[in-house]
């Protein structure tokens, strides 16, 4: 991964106690790629799609445990009914901007079921997962620009890198009154690691929303941990994003997901299955989720520090974060003056 | 509304203690309307679309309370997150098949820009709601046959008269392992009327539940009741369907939501709102939960009652039930004998 | 056990296809046990206590996975919080009065407290389930006559043997307009067994709910279940409760605790453990949903069977159902008339 | 209120840019008032209760809206499940030490009991909310020796002023490492007031969590927000408290309760009720948001600089805050050094 721009830590910010993993990115978890396909065309097309896959082979013949948290629910993620219900992952978690979601799933559907000829056949159905923010300050998301072979496109070119900033579902969405966009982090944590991966589109800087922002979180760990747990571990995203001076407001669609590489669940087997877990009493789980509110709150200001200034649908400009600017809002959040 | 095909009541079942609606339908709800478009071409393209409206006028400039119930959430329903957050709907209620979902929300999505403007401009976002359940015994699902015009074809098409059967959504759906589909009934509560409408797909002759099947409720009324007490109403859905001897086998997807037309709450207002309630503790509540849970059962043996043999995907064929088969199903639910 | 009473079984009452277990009660599965104290004193004391305990060893240290499901939460039950975070019990299930849950916690923790002297000193705390019904009809409810110690004897009582009708937490409750009270039921399933064990306290002949009624379902099996798996399975009571003719009224708290005895949870124990669980797509799933639902069905009906016709505060009397209503509830249910 | 130590703001910290009320405490809420008992007794009864009253008229016969959010629920807090399925809360809220959550919730009871002789009788019954930390490190806490009596006072003595630190329910808490305890803190929001108090008992200052730690939070406002509102209100604690470091750890049970005093809601009434509601999309809803994150997180420093060094059982001692140590603390949250 080549980051010619500075990151965060760069900057001098630092986060929490735990070490970063090789690239402080998602794919520092073993397995996990993710894949972007960013739209910047003209002057109002500022969009795109990140797909994150939990790991290189069939997701849909080997699932893996997922849990979900709903922080605020101003939102239009699609898919987390039935994660919820079974607690397994079965498609690539897919970001996009909000109106672009049917034809995102879309999209990963025709790719689920080309992969997969017996899916509405001789097996069941499959449950894909999309997530979004709005972008409308800088992109014209009436116009639907995003179509399903831009899904397609963005599973394909999944890799361990991981670009920053404006790019794929970040290339049009704004935070803190600032250019937002992707950003990611990662933590060593006991013997495993632990990976975030943010679109932050939430915030302002005179406290006026609108449009309204979202943040999409999407946490990767190799920790062996089941479906309660990683709801448990998607919760604790909201502790990261709090230290961003964010309080989730009503506009704001705040969603986490989290799931764990750790164990593949065949779609079809035997009567009975073992798995390991984690004891939730052993003090990894602490450190698994301090990890993931250091690792949420870093990657969301690696997401501000990648993102250019951009100009947009009727000559919008969502300006670049300074290091200046960045200090200034993380000290005003403790209420240290100078 | 023209029923030439016996319902339910017709064939001698009857159904709790509370009379029925005017028609017996959704749309006994004053502004409710239905509309469907059926796909039923060749061989194996056996779908279609069903549109709820709680009222004729713009839902998103003035939305509806509701609230819904997750029972098995093997499924793909999207919209539930914005829902369960802010207690309103602001969509028509779609319902299609599993792998129609993207479609018929691209279609809704397209009628509903069209409708408003703003949105996405100078106002935030809309949330679209799309149910579905499995039709891949009879359809060929995988080919993704209904496209987003299909959607607001049915969503013109809504009016008061509500088609049973193999129609709309309920084209290619199974229940019980007979021929399953679109169904109606209606209550009236005190000085006001409930109604159901099911798309139902669920069940088997012989315990074997493959493909998976799911059913889809969704409640009207005129009562004023609030986001919380509409849950309430949308969990007795359970009721009526275990009556019908569900149990909410793994592979389903079993999902209400329930909506007031009661009352609107305008997209843009004041800083505050007054709104009516009923008392929970009001005896008429416990009358809107018979009513639901009875409407819902009726609701389904109608549309099992109006869905005719159909043959479609693979030359699979579903047989439509016989009034002898719906007693002997309903008997052996009680334990009597002949 | 002696049942010199007929059971509804022995009346010619059927529920569903799967056998029963050998004495058709909750401690059919291996190692449950239940204790009962019952309060009938003077003219206005009808009230006890039931105790469920999931195996005889001790449960703070050798916990089991469990799941709840609150269908109506008009109730009091305690515990379900840290239940629910977990997955876990670490307590005796305790039933009783309304009023009677603190002085149940305190002697079910006082009872804790003594088996695990590191409990509030080297170690943290002990999480009590009680659940409740109100059986103020026939008992002097304000006088909370249930104190610690009765909680205490009931745990010290468990065997499996199990009383059913007006007796421990059961003794002063009414259902459906007639006396209720304990009940259970049990099925085979696969290779395993299915439990269940009711307070019944809901319904009413006329719709007039007054005072509120309430049911605790509790269920458990020696499948192996997880935490979640376990929710789904308290979720199907609802399906054997509804064939009882309820929907769940405003006043009534229902609810629901699944747990599974088939493998322990050290309370302290290494970093990793491995678990094995039964695959939610095998068909064994499904019978366990169907055993939850009928066993639940058939334990309420036995509970109204084996209860006497009860007088108490204020000379009120409770009768016991006879033969031909409880048919004549079951026909009506389906619309049967004769 | 007569605050002889100085608290947070004296100290120079700030919190967010909202003003506080008059007195900076939960009963700037009009009608709000506190009571607190202080168990100080010997080498080890280092404990007590605190009863938060939404008014001081009858809370049985007008009841208050409602909602709570579990953020990590470890933790034997009881009354909930009732408060989510009414959205309502009819009893003070409770707060005690872990082991004592039945003697409070009994003498509640009895206050409640007495003051209205028809619950039990001729109407229903009435849901008593507790809430609890673990003060194991200071308090012998096996030894139950918060009595129904002292729940009763600490109702009774309720009123504008409020005691902060080592006093009530947070006579033996412990937070960051410090000693903890009660805290409260206001903020004017909009023409309307919003206040919290808190019980801090969680986090250490080396990460070793045992005893395990908690922290419950109640939140008052004046402004007309309904149930579901109220939750998006309690969730917004959370915010407030991962600005003090918090992740959450796994053996903290982290609970909000938020209430609002704008409408009372009669226990017996007619058939329908009028009720006037800020709209989720006005902006003063983020500033409620806003208030509660930064009143929480004011609250719980209020509560360490209030606290001052105590010793209990076994000699455990926990050691009030300095300033230096205060300041450090939030330096470290946001990376800065010196």
């Amino acid at each position: 991964m080549s980051h010619c721009k500075k990151r965060a830590r760069d900057h001098g910010l630092t986060f929490g106690t735990l070490p970063t993993g090789k690239n402080n990115t998602i794919t520092d978890v073993s397995g996990v790629s993710v894949g972007q396909v960013t739209l910047f065309e003209g002057d109002d097309i500022r969009t795109g799609v990140t797909a994150i896959l939990p790991h290189k082979g069939n997701l849909f013949r080997e699932k893996v445990f997922a849990g979900t948290s709903v922080i605020n629910g101003f939102g239009k993620t699609t898919g987390l009914v039935q994660v919820d219900e079974l607690g397994l992952l079965e498609s690539p978690i897919m970001l996009t901007n909000t109106f672009s979601v049917p034809a995102v799933t879309e999209g990963t559907l025709q790719y689920l079921l080309r992969e997969n000829e017996e899916i509405g056949t001789t097996t069941g159905t499959v449950n894909v997962v999309v997530g979004e923010c709005n972008d409308s300050s800088l992109n014209d998301i009436r116009g639907l620009h995003v179509r399903p072979e831009h899904a397609i496109t963005s599973i394909k070119r999944a890799s361990s890198n991981v670009d920053e900033g404006a790019v794929g579902a970040g290339t049009g969405m704004t935070s803190l009154g600032f250019k937002g966009g992707v950003g990611t982090s990662s933590r060593v944590v006991g013997d495993g690691t632990l990976g975030v991966l943010v679109v932050s589109n939430y915030g302002t800087r005179n406290d006026i929303d609108f449009p309204p922002g979202s943040i999409m979180m999407i946490v990767a760990t190799d920790h062996a941990l089941n479906e309660r747990q990683l709801q448990r571990v998607a919760k604790r995203t909201t502790f990261g994003l709090a230290l961003t001076g964010s309080t989730a407001h009503h506009g704001s669609g705040d969603i986490a997901i989290a799931f764990s590489t750790a164990q593949k669940v065949a779609h079809e087997g035997g009567e009975q299955e073992r798995f390991q877990f984690l004891r939730d009493d052993h003090s990894v789980m602490n450190d698994i989720f301090n990890a993931t509110a250091s690792a949420t709150e870093e990657a969301i200001w690696n997401s501000l520090f990648a993102a250019e200034t951009t100009v947009g649908r009727d000559g919008n400009k969502e300006r670049a974060i300074t290091r200046e600017e960045a200090f200034a809002i993380r000290r005003s959040l403790v209420g240290i003056k100078e």
